[in-house]
């Protein structure tokens, strides 16, 4: 059984030139895959010439949106103004059942808000969640909310921890994936009340609840699922990313020095390309935008076409396992094992529309 | 003009084995220091016979304290039952202004507690902020709040703002430190109530507010403080440690696979330490408690002899410098200026004794 993909071509700090070969990539390797590629038809169809004998129409083909939602377009005004962009019109070929997945390096900010504007939210799900996935010293870990919830209710906490159980399960076959929940410090008397809340809920849901974990146990993998706040966890990932770049440059800085460290670094260059591929931030690209009745996944703006066909990737295999419909199950069960109502959990003020 | 340090001898992973050849170290080259070493005499006395013709009494003397507060102990515990614990004992020193400054490398929490019972609060402040130094793409940056505060309003973030500002006159000699607010985008209309109307509130302050930071920043350098509540500031910064931890793990196993690798290893042998020691966090050690009457400085507990002399620095120049009338006066100023009340300021739920 085929699976379609709805590509936003035109999203990203690089849009068709990194996007559209990444695709290309991709169908090479994925047989079962179809894609869609939306966006400027005059941009796009020239890019395709080369490779129209090797996919037929059926496997490849251009879907024109006349309208491109800028990077720094605030939300509402991507929302409200650019019904034509190739964002929105990638996102309603999954609403139409047109493709299983849109795949989007736009403005995370307009994603979220299309995406839950036109998909709707799952039954039980207050709030979609953005999660992604990081290396640890001993496998990986996946992290949300990253920033589209900005002040959470200890319900959306324990939403987070259902969806993001759920997304390892269907990532990972991993059969019960262990959640934490990020805190300053382990035990139960530390954090704030949202948090002391959420842990009392996440007890009682059936997850296979770990308890507290802290900071510096996300890189550690001591949970296959860190769940936060979109503050923290927006803040927490970019500080590392700050911290990693910081590092980078100091190490460069270091091996430039003199013409003895540069040979250092040439003889150590093999150990420092093994690093380097390992610690690739590129491999970890592709975040999921959970909780929507659909898949869509959300690239970094600045990926190359690896990083990416990455995140093509992912919503390939979230729409093959069917994310959506195992994201619902779980939530409804969890929902009704931790006594809170499904149909719409507890209302909370400043939902964003 | 001397300083005198009251140095808790017993706190920390390792104690006196640690904290004593610091304070020597420290003495040795600071001629205008003297100390008293707080804990158990039986222990402290044998490990100074070797110097006691180096010291006279009045530039190194002991002081016995019966108890020690462990490191996993409740820190109202600590404050309510260990009258006599080497920890209080230090910090009773600075109350009665036997000492400028107490140093400890016990449990933060305990310390916290004790400190702000002991010495109470400066005028306007409602709650002390712990504010630690971290290394930069192009220097240090300051932050706080680190974990004593998890629930934040805008006027705390505020208070945060003036007594990090003034912090870094006074360790770094900067006329007007610039002031960063740590949020998840640098556009005035991102993140949750509190750091918008922090934001307003530090804007009218009088201070050199930068704006928005992200988490990035921190280490861009692109502030010389950065202001956040200690549930974020905590939770970054140990996301930072491990992400370290994680790299600095990769980088040996890589370079240990083989005969080959160890080679290269060897070869980049001079440029791994110059980036080890440029980037070593013990050279960043002692966290300060900002806000009480009197300086408190909290060093790692796992701290080594290095990194706790590093603290014993940081809580000499702390004295010499004033810095506790520094933060009182620039704390009335600009309190006044951002037109809230000093006195006071406005009384939050919820503030632990």
């Amino acid at each position: 059984m085929g699976v379609t993909l709805a590509v936003d071509c035109m999203g990203g700090d690089h849009g068709p030139v990194v996007t559209v070969p990444a695709v290309l990539g991709f169908l090479r390797s994925n047989p079962d895959v179809s894609a869609i590629l939306v966006g400027l038809s005059e941009v796009l169809e020239p890019l395709l010439k080369s490779c129209r004998g090797e996919f037929g129409e059926a496997r490849l083909r251009v879907l024109h949106a006349g309208e491109v939602v800028t990077m720094d377009e605030s939300p509402s005004a991507a929302l409200r103004s650019k019904k034509d962009s190739s964002m929105r019109v990638a996102i309603n070929l999954v609403k139409s059942g047109e493709a299983e997945a849109a795949v989007s390096a736009g403005n995370t900010g307009a994603l979220m808000a299309i995406s839950r504007f036109v998909l709707k939210t799952l039954p039980g799900i207050d709030r979609p969640a953005i999660a992604s996935v990081l290396p640890t010293l001993n496998g990986e870990t996946y992290v949300l909310d990253l920033g589209a919830n900005v002040d959470c209710s200890p319900e959306h906490l324990l939403q987070f921890g259902i969806m993001g159980s759920t997304l390892v399960s269907v990532m990972e076959h991993k059969e019960r994936p262990s959640v934490g929940l990020l805190n300053i410090g382990e035990e139960d008397i530390k954090g704030n009340e949202v948090v002391k809340q959420a842990a009392g809920l996440l007890r009682g849901s059936g997850l296979n609840f770990y308890g507290n974990v802290e900071g510096n146990d996300i890189f550690k993998g001591t949970t296959d699922v860190v769940v936060c706040d979109g503050f923290v966890g927006n803040v927490a990932l970019k500080a590392t990313e700050g911290l990693a770049q910081m590092l980078a440059s100091f190490l460069r800085q270091e091996f430039k020095r003199n013409l003895f460290t540069r040979l250092g670094a040439l003889m150590a260059l093999p150990v420092l390309n093994a690093f380097k591929k390992r610690t690739d931030h590129r491999r970890y690209n592709g975040a999921s935008l959970l909780g929507l009745r659909g898949v869509v996944v959300k690239s970094h703006g600045s990926a190359d076409s690896f990083a990416f066909e990455r995140a093509l990737k992912r919503a390939a295999t979230a729409a093959r396992e069917h994310l959506v419909e195992r994201v619902g199950a779980h939530m409804a069960e969890r929902l009704a094992a931790a006594g809170v109502a499904a149909a719409g959990g507890k209302v909370v003020e400043g939902v964003a529309a």
